[in-house]
């Protein structure tokens, strides 16, 4: 790679010179353009080009205390969960002068703690952050922290601040029961990733079966720390037809887990939804093409995209405190015909 | 949601004396924490969780005029495609003190162009770009940054800068010669958002069968500007067999449009691989479990987001020029089930 050439600083003067406009144009151009003719615009804009000025943003930023960046923290982006909550951040955000940067954590919440720090020390208009689950240093920040900060994907009555999500306990207590009424008594649950979310299904799962302590449901339960994929769905289906081989349905943690477990339990000729059922969880768009169609747990994903969004931007343009924000969007189940077996 | 109470600044300052340190401890423990003892670093952070300190970065970047962000300007995060070169720049970038701010341009040259100012305002430590479709504005600001700048995903000996991808007119062409050679005759297309690279690739398979000026191949080329997705792959395959219903195999723009080809396929009753092949574009995980196997173009994407990194990286620490980075990673036809037929 070529190193950048260094070279003197092109200021807001240099380019009024160039585009034969006053300063003022320029500075209107960069800041307000809506107010600028469209004639003094291309001049600039094309002075902008030829000599490469970049205004300067950090002095900006002191100068106006807040930048126009939204800054979003979430666990990961190669999980397709996040794809839609995404596409309802950014439709939102079309609507609003703001824009959005975003920060991965990988599932650690020390990545993330790092991160919140970046993130404010960039005075951000404000920032989403997913789940409840910070460390304490974390909540301390966000806690502190002079612009609105929500937090999207989980929803717990007793836990602090603003949130927009559902309760995945009870979105696992669902799944357990859809399957218990469609006659399924054996269940399994296959998981993978384990973080804070997908435990509070399992325990929600767990509950409204049969509980922990009994260790015919204990043994169905597969769990691994590995990230989730399809092929991991059809590892986890084998493990479990090992350790639990009557086993006559499961619930997965995710869709692509489902999907994985139907692909293998087609390969092992098993008839699905007569001998088996299988539940995910999202409904992720290809679950309903699979044939048969995938039975899951629609989680409203673009709803609290859009709604986070709109959320902090109200708090920005209101100038005097509102009640806090804390919304159950809830969830659906919605049954397919890999669990839509005939009951006696 | 309510409105952050606005407080006096907290100054690193306080932070010592809440902590009974130096502001010199202080701040090391801020900015190079390996050099403090645990038992300070300790009191600094309670301190710093106590008081809700935030370093002010604004400030900090004027001074270091640098961040230690590296940007990334990518047209979809609802695309798995990107989720791989994420994990690769993610992988790499726990090596380094950096981390990625991730922008995302929806496919809008006019978007990107904005973001791409407003990124380098923010004085990033360096930049990658998607693909060398930037507008000329775009290209300007490129060129006349001050940091490391690579371009990704794409390759094309006659473009300018850095760039670290592979030829998609050539993927094109290679996945038409593969289904010629496995037998198939009236090979169709089917394409979905049908951006800069999806176009290259449809004119590399264009010309390696029989050219655009054919109508037998032109009238098999079903493409629409519409995001991709399974359930879209599904409804292009139908609207082929209404079209060209003689079609003996696809070449499909990507692997969802080709997991939803091959299940709406099945549907049909349609024999995969004996009457009809199909391959797909960037060999996604889910592919290989597919029954059959889905056939696919696989694409270096891991391998692109890590050297991406670590191209910048090099680039930073390096204090001489260096030679312009401009590697092709190229690609591999991976031949599975569902165009596996016996030749002839």
């Amino acid at each position: 790679m070529r190193k950048a050439e260094k070279k003197s600083s092109i200021t807001l003067v240099d380019v009024a010179r160039e585009a034969g406009v006053s300063a003022i144009t320029v500075s209107r151009v960069i800041r307000t353009p809506h107010v600028v003719s469209e004639r003094s615009r291309r001049k600039v804009e094309a002075a902008v080009e030829k000599l490469g000025y970049v205004p300067d943003a950090a002095a900006s930023a002191l100068a106006s205390n807040r930048t126009d960046v939204i800054g979003l923290l979430i666990p990961s982006l190669t999980n397709s969960v996040f794809s839609d909550v995404l596409r309802g951040m950014y439709d939102e955000a079309e609507n609003h002068p703001f824009s959005i940067q975003i920060g991965n954590f990988r599932y650690r919440p020390l990545t993330e703690e790092m991160l919140i720090g970046k993130f404010l020390r960039q005075k951000p208009a404000g920032l989403i952050v997913a789940g409840l689950d910070q460390t304490d240093i974390s909540k301390g920040m966000l806690r502190a922290a002079d612009c609105p900060v929500i937090q999207i994907m989980d929803y717990d009555a007793s836990a602090e601040g603003d949130m927009i999500g559902f309760s995945h306990y009870e979105a696992g207590a669902a799944a357990a029961r859809h399957l218990r009424d469609r006659g399924y008594r054996r269940i399994g649950f296959l998981g993978a990733r384990m973080d804070p979310r997908t435990q509070r299904r399992l325990a929600g799962f767990n509950d409204a079966l049969n509980g922990t302590d009994d260790p015919q449901q204990s043994k169905r339960v597969i769990v691994t720390s590995t990230a989730s994929s399809v092929s991991l769905g059809a590892e986890l289906l084998r493990e479990l037809l090992v350790r639990a081989p009557d086993s006559d349905a499961i619930f997965c943690n995710n869709d692509d887990l489902a999907i994985g477990a139907l692909l293998e339990a087609q390969r092992r000729g098993i008839r699905i939804p007569e001998d088996f059922g299988i539940c995910g969880f999202n409904d992720l768009e290809m679950s309903k093409q699979m044939n048969p169609g995938l039975t899951s747990i629609a989680t409203p994903r673009y709803e609290i995209g859009r709604l986070a969004i709109s959320t902090i931007v109200d708090a920005l343009s209101s100038d005097k405190a509102s009640d806090p924000t804390r919304i159950d969007l809830g969830f659906t189940v919605v049954m397919r015909g890999s669990s839509a077996r005939a009951v006696d």
